[in-house]
């Protein structure tokens, strides 16, 4: 059991671990990673991702161990430990800090490890699906006010608005199995480009218009059962919810419909997942970190799970 | 009449007190009381509930005298006043605290006045139900994101996790007339001694399957015709509604809904009720303290109504 | 074209002007005009809408200049420019403020400028009614929890809370052609005269029995194809997307439904529009503000294409 | 002995009043009043006045009832009560909200009592010293960083930047016993003004090259032994120590020395005393409102001191 | 060595534990720990300080490893780490909780190692002294704005204004080599306390009359060469610089005039050290955390000096 | 006169520019120039410089446009303009981003004109210096905590830590006219490349122990009457006046201090100042940006009055 010894009722004492988790360097002994990437070298408009990993482990604290409405316990079902941050070297260069962050992520795959990561900005999520995706292309879930398939932005192909691009022009990502929800600002050549290569898109008043329980049908329907990745970016919710983030957009998703949304998505085979864009700097009153906790939460539970079925858990402990 | 003299159309003058209305120390004047119980010793996680109280009268001053939805005016219609926080001696220890709020709320209750109480943290309702249910078990309408039936944590029973398993324990409270809803945390053993005392959840997903409409039906189809209690804990909201609160839980119904759900109990033989949790020094422009003071204002009408239907309004004045 | 020269990506650079849109003093070359009123002076609650123009500025710079759902670009479908905010000589009485805001929509209107503005406090939307109905009453779509329609206060009949008593009393505002949307907080007299005079009333109950839909389909029944005016009060949403203001009232509709109902207006003959109440001290991490911002573009976008409609559009540039 | 019943070490628990004395409406009953005027109208800059008594009240409740260094309980030593808010019927112009103020002044100082008034802008000061040097001009120190001696703004020579000019121009203000101190922001035509009819003042540089010990000297001799009133002007301390204010001029004194200055002053003749300028809207974590709070508790001890000296403690109670 | 590995120039990276020290359960590697007691049960006032130790930690990370002052760099000159939060079972009752506290700061004690804690309220001090002066009365540092000897309170005497009365009273505190520093809210009953057991006091005028110089002079006089505990209460400082406190005092010391007080005290016998009260939901923009943070690095500094002083670094590691 | 129109007693009302001075584009018709440079791919630690310009700009609107002390209206002694923020077309690589920031003082530079820039992180100083010391190597009087001549950080000799190294490897700041005043988080290495190059250094400790005037003739000698820049670092402030900066230093100067340093550097030759490191989102009430305007329109004055010695003004107009 990898429940950290803190993780009693007293969630204001202790050290501030990822859901309180254990702390580990010991790659061997961990089957699902809680990793940071405090990051925001890609960010095109307000800044602060950086500090997005220490703030969601603050208010992360505030979450229970078990998942109330799935029975889920994630750190019982598999060895879930804390690793730190994505120790970088590059400070001032995004290609740099790009090619070391594939580096560490193909270890981590080659270990065996399932990432479940806390950003950081969006332009973290192409070395990670690069890393994930090398052998076969996975499919994705992706929860964000914008489609993220943007060509370049001054003469950088790689940015926080262009990760999705750069996975299917690498053969990393399977457009086909790719679906982005929440959507509310999307330019006319990032539709194109999600268009022509097959990608669904629920953009907000479709969300609305559909319901939730539809939504989720579609979105299952989409990634069917190949390895899926899911990628949730705050702003995705309303700025009510998550003020504390990049590029704001108001009119999304209350906390309430993300939540049943990704519990709706129990029983595929979530290979990795991450929450990015929380700015803590931006923040009230922590709500956005620990919005961002929860979703983090739910899919640590979704890759547990997958994990579990998936038989990985045979290996020696 | 009860207006308050400052209760013009200045709401940002004059001393604060619970929606402007008359402070007063002679209770055979009061027939429906507003008070504070300004404690926090029954957290587990976040503090700050002791400065719940006051700040909740600061926000109130916003809040007009009349309901608008309802045509209520609480203060023609009863002789209501805010007669201030429970002197409390107890600083450090919850047990004599308890015993000291049950003590009050009893002489209360002989002086035939119906308390509305703005709290603190949740373990004040206990003593309170004990006061109240005293001659009679009442029923139950308690909004909240926690079932709050738990066991002991460190050593006691008394916390502010348990307040309802008490009061069932100590035969106050009626369980089959009991009904919690937007509940989203509770633990199995908490969701048992619920089952096995016959209470009744509606979770946050059945909350938004049934629809408001509905889950207002089967509140009043649980609770009847008797005398019955509600007790408002304001993390039943969304933290986004809701940050200043000691135990935040992402995925919560709005104030709109909580609003119309309280409406829609108008008739209902209320005999008091609470609204607690309020945590100033983690809420964020007031929000969380006047979302508070709203509900407060819409128990007060409910409270008033049914004390006028009861006809104790014979009372000499 | 209009586009401002440091409207590009970095939404964090240069000087804010409303959208990053040009700042330009030269009335011929404007078709529709962004403009502020900084004034507080006809507040009767909370103070602080003096300081909504710049802030609305400041976050305004966030969003991008086109609209995403609808395709429309209004730099690009009219001459649209930040004429700066109302000179106002008036600092300490407002009635000789609200005589020099007239005097000023009257040579705005005359110069065939189509006014966006920013307020300030409701109490500037009278003034402007009179300039732009003066040839004919205009229809109106008012967003708000009030309704406005407040007789005097403090022996004024011009203050926050009667802007739309006095537009129909003075014959600029057409009551049957009149609808308020989202309404929380009439009081009985209000509510009278609305009545009387034939005003369509949609509360926040039937709001959410309707359906936004429904809402949409209802609005634009009443308003018919006539030139109508739209007010949107930022208290018409919740307190928790809209702290910063100086009535805030518990239960409102949330920024998607505003923005979905706004979208809902197109193809009306919008002549003029305001956003009003924000009130930058008591917001928090700026949401309310973006939250009116957005707004503001939405009824920008409404005033461009309805000007292009109505073939304005062939003035010599 | 005036103190109020919930003046116990739980300086949360109660109703907020000054201090947490008594609220009191008997005016024959009170030789020192604490009283606020919530009113903004005369500000030019930032707003958000009106909301000081209220907050300045709300922060007040952590300061103890006897002064720690002076010894002196001003609550023991005469009969102090908080009185409430002066009830004002002008809301939205200038000039009837100061002849109000006035004669409310009138009617407080023909009965005796001694106003030690928390604002409110700088505005209030003139009708308040026309009530209180109307028998007799009085002396007066005053701390800033503005000398408030200015000439008309938009058409009115009453406003905040005006009341010691106003003053003395109606002859209730005796110049030669006028000291400004800390001044950072006097324009040519105010120290004009001040040189011309004799005032002493005491700018920043100044202030720090005599001492703090050479100033109240200074101060002390300026003002001599006749019938002196304090007014405090927030801003006259560094926005580090009071940010929240409608003026903050950067480069400011401290606390520990504006503390000091005041009790330095103790024998002086004080007759009233006032202050003003606090702007909680613009304030973070209260430290203004409670710094406020602090200086009116200092000028409290002054005025009960004197109070005490002038024998008029001899009034029947 | 005990530099963590991810004290890098990337100070937002990685796991917060106090000045990015390494964290270690193996208390036979630990020559001086770092370590927070997150509790609040001893305060009479505003609460919040159970959340310091971790705000501490979070605000710590800004601070690099070496003192560049005095050119000490604690974690080459000892065994530092940080050796997380003192387990507490207790939760609702003072005493059992001091109980506790002594019982664990016994065994750190008899392990050889030297405490510098993180509070939690002031009521901490007690055991630890306790602890620490069981075989010989230390000595004491404390700046602080209370004296911090008073009686009981709501029938305790453990409370968090009483650790020195309840200390001395015991036997383990010489008030002979005790000295309250910045003291400006004692009592008459406190002082005499004081007085007749011989502690020295400076209040803050005198401390201002003195200069840091002679304060320095007379604080190493007072404790002399003995063995001497430093406790810090960040109320000691201004709220302009510490706003985040339960019982903040108007017109303190700047961090400038602390940091030099604790540097001026090298080469005293140093044998723990507590920064306590520090209370974050009160605090703004971190700076009372920040604050903490430094003044609780100086003592780690002093600290460390003191500990290779005594030799006992001889230790076998 | 470059007064701007919007420059009247309404601080509130306007577009933001620098001190509401009029935005130009025409350089032809600038001698000052004030500008920002919304830049922080340079720091280390904490983000968000890149919204330093903006908010100055908001903050400095309460600054009024006259001296008080030293009677300077800078525009009317010269022709001073907000020429917007540098345009810059990196956002994703510090040294690209250097390049064009050192291409633009260039220009700006053989245009006579003398830029007053707002930051942005310290890493654009090296490429103004560049920029302004190319014929002459210029003196420097630098306010920091921090020297910021350290070697490399992660690969890069280019960061916020290196400006003044850089520059001297350049040849183009003479080492032997600077100085460093107010630091207090040198390490060794850095010192040494001060030493071993001749510059001053007056680190904190020395401050106080010298005083306000000393320390202003020694700068003033150091610098002597060469051609001068000033590089203010808002982190030399303590952070209870600027907690909104990327590596704050507990134990810094007041701002009242920094305000008279300033003032006493008249009659030197400045050619040219900056105010770096105001990163508004981790600010508090906005004090930070305000004093960071401050500041800056001190060295406006300087810039000015420099400017005006050197009969540069007699360019036509």
């Amino acid at each position: 059991m990898s429940y950290s010894k803190n993780m009693d009722f007293k969630t204001f004492s202790g050290i501030a671990t990822f859901f309180r988790a254990n702390w580990s360097d010991d790659w061997s002994a961990v089957d699902v990673a809680l990793l940071g990437v405090p990051s925001d070298l890609g960010l095109t408009q307000r800044t602060g991702a950086r500090h997005g990993p220490r703030e969601i482990r603050n208010q992360s604290c505030n979450i229970f161990y078990y998942n109330p409405l799935t029975k889920v316990i994630p750190f019982e079902q598999a060895r879930v430990a804390d690793i730190g941050d994505v120790p970088l070297r590059s400070a001032f260069n995004l290609d740099t800090l790009t090619t070391e962050l594939h580096e560490y992520y193909v270890r981590l795959h080659k270990a065996g490890i399932v990432p479940v990561t806390a950003g950081g900005d969006h332009s973290i999520t192409y070395p990670i699906l690069k890393a994930l995706g090398a052998e076969r292309p996975v499919g994705l879930v992706h929860i964000d006010s914008h489609i993220d398939c943007t060509d370049r932005i001054a003469d950088s192909t790689v940015h926080h608005g262009a990760p999705f691009r750069n996975a299917v022009l690498d053969g990393v990502l399977d457009p086909k199995r790719t679906i982005h929800i929440a959507i509310r600002d999307p330019a006319a050549e990032f539709e194109q480009f999600a268009e022509e290569t097959g990608m669904a898109v629920i953009d907000i008043d479709r969300f609305y218009d559909m319901g939730i329980k539809a939504v989720i049908a579609e979105t299952r329907r989409i990634v069917g059962d190949g390895p899926t990745y899911i990628s949730f970016d705050i702003d995705g919710l309303d700025p009510a919810f998550a003020p504390g983030t990049g590029t704001p957009v108001v009119g999304g998703i209350t906390s309430y419909e993300a939540k049943r949304l990704l519990t709706g998505l129990r029983g595929l085979d979530i290979i990795g997942a991450d929450l990015v864009e929380v700015s803590p700097p931006f923040d009230s009153a922590g709500i956005t970190a620990l919005a961002g906790a929860q979703m983090m939460f739910e899919m640590l539970c979704l890759a547990t799970e997958a994990f579990q079925m998936r038989g990985e858990s045979a290996r020696p402990r």
